[in-house]
């Protein structure tokens, strides 16, 4: 199978590494999470060829997870923003940073820690279940085929089920 | 900078993606999440050249990512297991699994979902944050130099911070 032809595949992991799976293209994008914007920022943050930026550049505004803005208009100048399809890629990069931090810090240890403005903590983001709110890991989570989970939905123990939840976790009066 | 430079840079972004930035080889790990053992598998599942699947697992095993083991003596047969390293990168594929299914799944939606075992629930895992548990988004972090957080957690006003903090949170009783 060619690079080109794996978006074709019926899996969300696959699309997503076929538009950011590119790793000049993460730093990019980690870049633009850190503020980045203009062209000759970017070149003097990652040191890579003019060339290969733009190219980089012009996939991801194509791709529609950066929009290209003028911002002075004599001479026409530009700059890179993240769209908010760009901006949904923040735990992908949170992701990575957790697991180079853990894994690839070396002896000194990481290098930059995050405050999380809410609370005014150091945190250590982790994921959790948007149901029960536990921590998730691999071992916990079992794939289903979505044509599966809306076929059992429309059971009528499903819809009982369902109907439960939606009562209790919302706290809304039981229908009818 | 040649790509190589790029695991000596001071950022784990970088480093963990020296690792796995690679496309074929965060579709390697995203299949050992799956199950997928053995060479022919991968092959089969990937449909890549086997250089360049032999190339990718010896990669993933010098980086500790994947286990090399014998499963089978005569002929002598190896199958790849994650390791506790490999494990850790589950929030990465999941973050790009969840981004996929939202901006690249088309029109049919995603294909897979997900049931979180423990609760039983059809989940869709968030990041919060550690400390206040509520959801985290890039507006919300505020990037700080390590060396600037350890600085400042030896101030007086930052030890009685942890205090309180330790005090309340693990439900400890005070140290003197």
């Amino acid at each position: 199978m060619k690079w080109q032809d794996v978006h074709e595949l019926p899996c969300s992991i696959a699309r997503a590494l076929s538009v950011i799976g590119d790793r000049w293209t993460s730093l990019i994008v980690r870049d633009a999470f850190l503020g980045v914007r203009r062209f000759e920022q970017f070149q003097q943050s990652l040191d890579i060829s003019r060339h290969r930026l733009a190219d980089r550049l012009e996939r991801l505004v194509e791709e529609g997870v950066l929009e290209r803005r003028e911002y002075q208009s004599n001479p026409p100048r530009f700059e890179y923003r993240l769209t908010d399809k760009g901006k949904d890629l923040y735990p992908v990069i949170l992701a990575l940073l957790q697991w180079g931090d853990k894994w690839m810090a070396g002896e000194s240890g990481p290098t930059v820690r995050h405050r999380h403005r809410n609370c005014g903590h150091i945190t250590r983001p982790r994921y959790v279940c948007s149901e029960c709110g536990e921590p998730i890991s691999a071992r916990d989570m079992e794939p289903l085929l979505a044509s599966d989970v809306s076929r059992a939905s429309s059971t009528p123990e499903a819809e009982v089920e369902r109907h439960h939840r939606s009562a209790s976790s919302k706290m809304r009066s039981p229908r009818a």
